[in-house]
């Protein structure tokens, strides 16, 4: 089996092409190459496996690349690549020419190619919009609020149009907000959900922006990769013509992830938070969807961690060990 | 105010230029022109109004043609123009061409344009799809089953975001299947519904595909200029972030619409019906929703016929006489 997985470079490309390469194999079929492809070129080149691993870099925003990528071939294709929400919002033009031309020029280019694979595409909770539900059932209107949830929102419409008119085998995953994040803090409203976890474990400072009772919808990296494992693997009979997912999540606060954090690390890691509310992220994060259902995901057997304390320990085995 | 009606030459395009012609003004706001639009060029000579109607046509899904149909900065626009269900399924780029870039062709000419019109846009309620609930509420989820419905999804999620972005102060409306319509039988799957009607008042015989218990939700031509029209005056706050609009129809079958042509012409005209099933267009009126609330609309003053009856006498008074 042929792997392409474009946005290999991402924090999530990047653990998903080293399970791929760790585990040879797809739902027991063997791999026998894997494309990692991204904006900036990938780099596997510590990782030692047997599997020949090809890294490219180049613009999905440009109609030549899709078809450069696909034209081997390949039998299953990951694409996880796309402006993230802030950047969307700001810049308008380059979150449609990335996140939803780049969709329609891979999705063209796999029903030019005429082998139907299954492609795996990272949508997002961003396609729903407020008002919310308290708990967001999986046929909740979309009605996203932002441009980025707009273009995940229409490249799930024309996953689901290419899917049933038979040119891909499509299917759509919804991430909850990944938790926890490597790597350094970044300026992302969503990132001190990761850096309350990650720095004090590091025995770093961390500043908690929001209140303590807000509540998210959370998996972590390991999960996430799961999750597009898992999505590779199923049956679309199964699936239905609905080819998007809301992934299952852990429903946690923010008080009970600080909560956890002392489970796990004691006291003095939890008196490295310091509580600052920042009026411009809390309005934000007032707008995030926040708890759901995801019952057809749960049904088709995707996993995720039993609660944040879990969540915290695949952290120290992945990141920290 | 200056009026762009792209697909002007269609059924409603037609009726909607020469209602605009009458009134002369849209919600009181004088019109000073009308620039009617359409693939093939649309005839107004007839029309006699001093009102000046500049008739012209191309193809919107070429990149050139928007920018120049707003670069005389209309107020108001009304964007009619699409390839139809059954043409959108068997011409798949054509239907994207049409109904996905023509739109956002539209929308990015008018945000280069900068003056921020409104837009009236024709959806469909064919961005939903089965299993439906028995009553489809204005927040039931997008699911649309055909191309046509997928592109006319994507377009009301563009319209959602640029209105947001202050490019354009879009709605959308999404039409209930539109009853009777003029001129000679045609072979769309939905054309049973007028020739049932229209065929017998004029002494013709119909055949009705499908058995007397199909329920559907109809307006006249006539309600659907009316929808038009009251889009383009409504205050978009009241409509808020979900800019796209199920609008009111009469909820009937198609015995109940026999009933009141019986009501209407008498017996031997209803007489002129041949009740022959055809089970390819019973199957795919099947997956038809039938049935809507439609409160959004209705609380914004939308209106409809109170009943079929009344639909059949404006046939009468706006095609027979």
């Amino acid at each position: 089996m042929k792997v392409l997985v474009i946005g290999a470079a991402g924090m999530i490309g990047r653990k998903l092409v080293e399970r791929l390469a760790a585990d040879k194999a797809v739902n027991g079929v063997a791999i026998t190459s894997i494309h990692a492809f991204d904006m900036v070129e990938p780099d596997f080149s510590g990782l030692a496996s047997d599997i020949s691993i090809e890294c490219s870099h180049g613009d999905i925003s440009q109609a030549e690349t899709a078809p450069e990528l696909v034209r081997s071939k390949p039998d299953l294709i990951f694409h996880l690549a796309a402006i993230v929400s802030g950047e969307a919002e700001v810049e308008f033009d380059k979150g449609y020419a990335i996140n939803m031309d780049g969709v329609r020029y891979l999705l063209e280019a796999v029903r030019e190619a005429g082998h139907c694979p299954r492609l795996v595409f990272a949508s997002s909770i961003a396609v729903y919009g407020a008002p919310f539900d308290e708990r967001i059932a999986d046929d909740f209107h979309l009605t996203p609020r932002t441009s980025y949830g707009t273009q995940k929102a229409i490249g799930e419409l024309l996953l689901a149009d290419y899917t049933r008119k038979g040119f891909v085998d499509g299917i759509g995953l919804r991430l909850p907000t990944i938790v926890v994040r490597p790597g350094k803090p970044n300026l992302a409203a969503s990132g001190f959900f990761s850096n309350i976890i990650r720095e004090p474990l590091a025995g770093e400072r961390a500043v908690l922006p929001v209140s303590r009772d807000v509540k998210h919808w959370a998996a972590s990296p390991r999960a996430a990769v799961g999750f597009c494992l898992h999505a590779a693997s199923i049956d679309g009979e199964f699936v239905g013509p609905n080819r998007s997912l809301t992934m299952p999540g852990v429903r946690v606060t923010v008080g009970a992830m600080i909560d956890a954090l002392e489970e796990v690390a004691g006291p003095e890691t939890v008196a490295l938070i310091d509580e600052v509310p920042d009026e411009a992220i809390i309005s934000i994060v007032d707008n995030w969807p926040r708890s759901f259902e995801a019952n057809r995901a749960v049904d088709l057997g995707f996993q995720v961690e039993k609660n944040f304390t879990e969540i915290i320990r695949v952290h120290q085995e992945d990141e920290l060990s």
